[in-house]
């Protein structure tokens, strides 16, 4: 029986790099549903070659328009929005829901998904970072795992792999540094976005780049770090590798260290999320060592890029201080990017913001909800104070 | 219930570090055997403190010189020879039996230890050479594992804990180069033994120090990867990583790397193997990759240092072979280190043995002896000429 899959976010970079490892093994999957959001011409490319029987775009005026542009040549159920998001992330027939859908929007559907004990393999790094605690304690209660999809977490996975979770000394997060990590202070003063996006490994979307930048990227990943494999901050370690070529390291009781090493090619953990914990033949370009030649590894430098301690702190105060660290994160970002904010600027606003807020503790959805739009209000402020 | 231990060879180096991990966790183990050879002072020593109820040395005259020093304070039984290491190696008590006895030596006893179920511990690396094909056939028959003290094999057997091995695309030994990797090839005609014995990063005996130094440790490597692990040769590639921190990895059919990575410090690899499969807490120092600052990886040079080629040749021809290729190595060795033969000669006297031996196809032991018997007689011809 193939298993059936759906898509929340096919049209993005990780959404259609799902579809290009489902289309290898026509045997083994079968897509069930997509979601597009605004891109309706590749979204309809893609419902013509998968065929899945329910899809989900942005809003009731897309939705018309993509019906029209099918043009009955498929009886598909077109749905817009949350309520179309939960729809799709909840669908009785699917087993994996695939989540790789930007910001906030991914928390709810994900959560409603594993509600129903569907199994997720993520990617959408918001849904970890302000609800892991909740989604975590929905998944055990529903004896269902959430898998990760980003080359970090999958590497740490397939190093603890039927280690017990005792053996556990830390685990070791790569991060390649970013765009940045070569200026100095004061040349980091008056970065220009261009320099910022200027990444030296992964092609990634402009948000995530920055937060490569600031490093705050490595910062969210302690966070899904945390709890996905149920690890405590002070036994996650960043570790600056420029060659992405170690995707992470676990080191053990014993001493010993265990690193996942390879391409830097998203199909490899997506192909491992959708078969886990089974190891599948594909016919991805192989690293060779040899031709590389070297591989670095220098301690981060926490002055320079203080996102990454405001993200411990935001873990270590726990609550719905995740939500408040990412909700500012995303507003500053933003400004940045708009040139509203210098660089440096970032990491004050989401600091400022997160001096206000007041945690609240064990937070349902709404408290989620809630402290993340608190929190994009107030650092909306303090960027306006900024020009 | 504590593990009962016997060692063979519990004076030479990995013997002493054995009893350094052993003495660590006095309620996990009890030695039951020590074998000692000639150095009985330090032997002594070891009966004294851990309290075996029988020890092996080398022959009658150095048992009777052991008995008067041990003065009677100690009624342990004293055994020496081939005998005697059978005798401990099979001992009925006996859980696990560490093997680090050098060269042929070890072949038999480990063989007689197997066939009675015993678990190995094997830091030899002429028994499974030798004799791999016979080893690891009557230890599935038995139901017993033989479990390799060495860091390379011990690094590769924990990248494959719990993999399929069908998911396995390569193994990736790597090798330090040894002290001669950067001399060229007309540097190599008037290497002295002082520049060969003048190893990077490990400290070891002389004959493995010149190993190291032609690669016919990783070529010998080879071999034993293939019996261990089951794996065929072209499945298995050697990559000099001339730091010896990645200690050995693997590659999956889904091109994913797994390394082990660690210190330079035998002690970890022993305590695996005397754990195994679980992993305990230690106290050894931790390597840190930001101190380190780079791992380096390049191909190896096959024409420069031949004797890997010759390795892979004896797997390929296999039979009595491999035991040609070791017992011959030997002799060219040690010719080299008492400045019979110059340096590039050692893989040409091998070389030239193997030509004239036909291998014996699955051999049994009397077939093994013989053949490294015939092998060392027709290399010290070859020695001879040469000078």
């Amino acid at each position: 029986m193939r298993k059936k899959i759906v898509i929340l976010g096919s049209t993005g970079s990780i959404g259609q790099q799902t579809l290009e490892v489902i289309q290898k093994y026509p045997d083994e999957f079968e897509v069930v549903g997509l979601s597009g959001w605004e891109n309706t011409k590749l979204l309809q490319e893609q419902i013509s070659f998968f065929k899945p029987k329910i899809t989900v775009v942005k809003n009731e005026a897309i939705a018309g328009k993509l019906k029209r542009d099918l043009n009955r040549q498929n009886n598909i159920k077109i749905l817009w929005g949350t309520n179309g998001l939960i729809n799709i992330a909840t669908l009785e027939e699917a087993d994996i829901i695939v989540v790789a859908i930007t910001g906030m929007a991914s928390l709810i559907p994900t959560f409603e998904a594993v509600k129903r004990g569907k199994r997720i393999a993520l990617s959408s790094k918001e849904a970890m970072v302000v609800g892991g605690e909740l989604l975590v304690k929905e998944a055990i209660s529903k004896k269902t795992k959430i898998i990760p999809i980003d080359s970090e977490h999958s590497a740490i996975l397939q190093c603890l792999k039927n280690e017990k979770k005792d053996c556990v000394e830390k685990i070791i997060l790569t991060a390649s540094g970013g765009a940045l990590y070569n200026f100095t202070e004061t040349a980091l003063e008056n970065v220009t976005v261009e320099d910022a996006l200027n990444h030296p490994t992964w092609k990634m979307g402009k948000k995530v780049t920055i937060d490569s930048a600031t490093l705050m990227n490595k910062g969210l990943e302690v966070i899904e770090a945390k709890w996905f494999f149920n690890i405590p901050a002070d036994k996650i370690e960043i570790v600056i590798h420029p060659q992405s070529y170690v995707h992470s390291m676990v080191q053990f009781i014993d001493g010993t260290i265990l690193a996942q090493i390879g391409e830097h090619d998203m199909k490899i953990p997506i192909q491992y999320a959708l078969f886990y914990p089974n190891r599948i033949s594909n016919k991805f370009s192989r690293l060779e060592l040899t031709k590389i030649g070297q591989l670095t590894f220098k301690k981060p430098n926490y002055t320079k890029f203080p996102c990454i301690k405001l993200a411990y702190q935001a873990l270590e105060l726990g609550g719905t201080m995740p939500a408040v660290l990412n909700g500012a994160n995303e507003i500053a970002v933003n400004a940045f990017l708009n040139k509203k904010i210098t660089f440096p600027a970032i990491p004050l606003i989401i600091q400022n913001t997160m001096k206000e807020h007041k945690p609240k503790y064990n937070p349902n959805i709404n408290d989620i909800l809630d402290a993340d739009y608190w929190a994009r209000e107030k650092a909306l402020n303090f960027c306006q104070k900024e020009k």
